[in-house]
């Protein structure tokens, strides 16, 4: 396929980020490629139509859910069209000629830093710097020309600014996974194969009306995969819900599963039917 | 009551900080405040007893759960002894002397930074840092008796370190309220007038299973107030869930709920039963 025909794909950090893993695996390598300095340009790049789709982490298997990503979602009119679950390998990457004993400062996003405290633990008299970005700290250190400290960062980053890796996989737990979503413009049926649906609900505040919302899922034998809450804005103590759940908006039994919903919530968002991800690569 | 006999209660942050406030409107102005660096530093002393009690935030009305915490419970063989909602009025605080004309900088967390944007943003080539804390950043700026820069955080840290409001309840949303637990060591029962108990658990990865855990308090018309999920380390995309939820372990309809609970779930633990706080003060 030409080069000028490919989808261009939003993402948010620098080049060789996990999140640019996720969406050459996604749509493979010919992929137009458009870093973003924050989630929030992502979304709206993929919602004014700059790009293509845009491809955004949501959960991490150890530090949780990206609360930013799902208030997002319920912001922009976008629709989920896949997800990808990626197993994050961290790296200690420096500059060529620079060697672990002469590193004094680790650069990276404080959840990779926390991710590798075994490793920087053992290093003595290294100072820990937090940034915005891990491959960010990549280029840094690159630009910088910096021979005193080195980034953690995905193998790709490493690769595409030249960099040498001193420590490979230095991650602390290996079942360290991040699911990311696919998110296309509000327009198209599920895609063919979706089998998973993602939506956000709120519910008057009345006695039982979350098990009742759980309830049209359960009398429909409807799987839940996730439930997850963030805080209604000026309202105390009450939430917005998010399910992800097994079927597709395609499906008879899914549809009517979604009007009952309707019927029990106060406000009803429809994210999005997929094909889910079973798989767990690096 | 003599000083010696106050009640000891660690707390994060320095003297002035919101979890002060809600410590003191707890226990009484004549409690033993014990600052600490970090929420874990706040567990362990209440756990071995150094201190009397702990009161940490756990929730805020707009920036959700404050998943640390919830972790810390987990961790640490604490016992949930009490709630308080807390309004939060943040303050613009600066050095006597210091004008709204002569500030260059202002230093809060970076959450009351994000609360206050609309303030902020009409100050011109006004640099904005991030802290680890809201009154430790009072702190700051009277220590090092800076003039250009200001901070964002209580009245009663303004109080503590003899400083000067330029300008009162800077927060963009009113509706800005911070629930507190106050924490003590396991081993008494539930406090007398305890309605509200706190619980986390986890359940094998079956069909339905959150539903059957959620019935069992649904059958017995025992209404939830939240429920929160955070990822099982080592099991990508299994959860905990904590539950709050009316009633009290005492009560003999709660208990047999959660003996019913045990028989589903795979892990339980009761994080204590306390007194629900329905106010909602500053």
């Amino acid at each position: 396929m030409p080069k000028s025909r490919s989808l261009k794909v939003a993402f948010q950090g620098e080049r060789g980020a996990y999140s640019e893993i996720a969406a050459r695996s996604f749509f493979g390598d010919d992929v137009g490629l458009v870093p973003c300095e924050s989630f929030e340009l992502a979304f709206k790049k993929v919602e004014t139509g700059q790009v293509d789709a845009g491809v955004l982490p949501i959960e991490n298997s150890l530090a949780g859910s990206i609360h930013q990503n799902y208030d997002l979602l319920l912001k922009h009119r976008l629709q989920i069209v896949g997800e990808l679950n990626l197993q994050i390998v961290h790296n200690l990457i420096a500059n060529p000629g620079a060697s672990l004993s002469s590193i004094r400062k680790i650069l990276s996003h404080p959840q990779a830093l926390m991710q590798c405290q075994n490793t920087t633990a053992k290093l003595k008299g290294v100072q820990i710097v937090s940034t915005y970005d891990t491959a960010g700290s990549v280029k840094k250190i690159k630009e910088e020309k910096l021979l005193d400290a080195a980034a953690i960062a995905s193998e790709l980053a490493a690769s595409i600014y030249g960099m040498h890796i001193l420590k490979r996989g230095i991650q602390d737990n290996p079942e360290n996974f991040t699911r990311f979503l696919v998110l296309r413009r509000k327009s198209a049926p599920p895609p063919p194969g979706a089998n998973k649906t993602s939506l956000v609900f709120s519910i008057r505040n009345l006695p039982g009306a979350l098990f009742r919302s759980l309830s049209v899922f359960a009398l429909r034998d409807i799987d839940l995969y996730k439930i997850e809450s963030r805080p209604l804005h000026g309202k105390p103590w009450e939430y917005f819900f998010y399910i992800d759940f097994a079927g597709s908006t395609s499906d008879e039994n899914c549809r009517k599963a979604l009007a009952h919903l309707e019927e029990i919530a106060s406000f009803m968002k429809i994210l999005g039917s997929y094909s889910r991800d079973k798989r767990t690569f690096s």
